[in-house]
């Protein structure tokens, strides 16, 4: 059998197992964060005008346009810039620089779960810190020696919560190695939380970002991750050269320049999550104040059969189980017609 | 500096230089391979009404639609097959699920560079085995022990050669590590040497494709693999979760599906290949015969004072030095209008 020749640790390893994405339509999809609204009009404008000859070229292997555009967002040089096949891209990037067999990284937990396969598949090993009950960190616990590299979701998922802008400034402070901060839901959160602004003073400090929820770009596979120039150097020759395509180095320029339509979608999904919140309060849920897309629902009826009932009748949320943690549906802020629905079916069970 | 937490063997290397992007027009060029013609009208007419609003959706992470399609195209069955971000995101997939550190892989040589570098990123190490001056491989070379992998690009670059079914048949037969067959170029040779076919009886074989070449889509990213389902599904493993996005996905199905369009570009190529590589012969160069969309050309003038001369007046082609080797042009196959001008300056030359 050929598979003997795999490396043992990938041999051994499950897979990271993403969001359920139905094929067949009719589903109200609130399980994997998507943007309820449609990308800016002036990205399907673009990516019309784009779809044609010049495709049979290369794209830019370093998507300059769109790193240029989002230096100048926000404040940075564009040498501290560098474009990701999604911040997942980024983000394996990232792990492939810093984590060899049998070192060390971290990540708060409950949290996204790709982290810990990332360094799985580099044969690393990762240690766990949980949240404490009001969704803080007690930085103590990350004083782990030898650490290579610690992931920080921020805001977080499942929790929709978000650390604010002092308390990863002492995290950055506490430690030596690279802190990459997982900004793909930074759009929905608080400006105050955005660790961009931190660069100038923590040089080990990587923000990534994500047009996958923000910008409801989630179909093109973009992201962009800021990190110190010299840092930056050194991944490019970790990444696929020719990483991000034409059409999403397109979108994306158009996107970062419509800040007008993003202020608008956010606002709307703003409105809708703090609706959302209020009624599953009223049903007896336990929710966090978010600063996602999304919010995280525990303490109701028992969340799989909550989840299965849900999904029979066509709405799919996120089942999510953590250990040591009740179980939880992770619930995205929909349309107002998408949550309407949802909120119709949580009201006809318990 | 953060850069110490970089992996040593990372710090240390040099990173893979993909070819010349020049961003400002003007340039016939002829430097990386692409394909002259644009893609299929069908493949356009599919991408325009693919730009809407299901673009804020994730995408098929399994490109189920794409795969089903190529292994229908190739007689395989669907588990067979794995799309990619470009067949460089498939060399990179297998490369980590196979090579790790310290780690032996080989390829030919002269090859495509990037193996090397993928190779490298593993903290691996690589042995090139040279080509025979008939462009035919010593299999004997080979039989290093303790090889994890063998890269064979097929047809090959610069050369523009390609080993027959047999050769490789006897090549797999002999290893017993895997061997990817890289087929980035096989739309423009001859089918006889296509190594999908050896998959029934060697289960070391895995092929990769792009749709950069022959679908003249080199602008959206898209490439697939084909290996036995037990090797795929452990791949599966290694790949990120959404790697291929929406409209890639859209623009891969279409492009298959019209292989009268490909059969009719591809006889444009052949045709003006076949005129290029005489040409050149007459104008005093080596050329090998080529199976890909380029041509191999030594022993003419000296070839970086001939690369610089041809761009700056706006024809670009590649400058290639290999060690052992004499320094070459390879030249992309282009309209017969870009190849016209391409002779006129080089028979100014000498």
């Amino acid at each position: 059998m050929l598979t003997r020749y795999l490396q043992p640790h990938i041999a051994k390893m499950a897979g990271y197992v993403p969001g359920e994405q139905p094929r067949d339509g009719g589903f109200i999809k609130l399980n994997t964060n998507e943007n309820p609204y449609p990308p800016s009009p002036q990205v399907k404008a673009a990516l019309a005008q784009a779809v044609g000859d010049r495709l049979r070229l290369y794209p830019d292997p370093m998507a300059t346009e769109l790193c240029k555009t989002a230096a100048q967002l926000h404040g940075v040089e564009r040498e501290m810039v560098l474009a990701g096949n999604g911040s997942d891209d980024l983000l394996t990037i990232v792990t492939r620089a810093f984590v060899g067999p049998g070192d060390l990284a971290a990540s708060a937990s409950p949290s996204y779960l790709l982290y810990t396969t990332l360094v799985a598949l580099q044969d690393g090993r990762i240690v766990t810190i949980p949240y404490k009950p009001d969704w803080t960190l007690d930085l103590g616990r990350l004083k782990t020696p030898g650490l290579k590299l610690v992931y920080l979701a921020n805001p977080d998922s499942p929790s929709g919560t978000a650390l604010g802008r002092e308390a990863i400034s002492d995290l950055a402070a506490m430690l030596v190695c690279p802190l990459i901060v997982d900004e793909a839901y930074a759009d929905f959160a608080d400006p105050c939380c955005h660790a961009v602004p931190l660069l100038a003073a923590h040089h080990n400090v990587i923000v990534t970002r994500s047009f996958s929820k923000g910008y409801g770009l989630a179909g093109i596979r973009l992201g962009y991750l800021i990190g110190r120039p010299e840092i930056v150097a050194q991944l490019i020759k970790v990444k696929d050269s020719y990483n991000c395509d034409m059409l999403s180095q397109v979108a994306g320029v158009a996107a970062l320049c419509d800040q007008a339509y993003l202020a608008e979608t956010r606002a709307k999904i703003l409105a809708t999550r703090s609706r959302l919140t209020g009624a599953l309060r009223s049903l007896g849920y336990i929710v966090t104040d978010s600063q996602s897309n999304f919010v995280w629902a525990t303490g109701g009826p028992p969340a799989r059969a909550t989840f299965e009932r849900l999904k029979s009748r066509k709405v799919l949320v996120r089942l999510m189980c953590y250990p040591g943690y009740p179980d939880g549906l992770r619930i995205s802020v929909g349309t107002d017609a998408d949550i309407d629905r949802l909120l119709e079916l949580l009201s006809q069970m318990d």
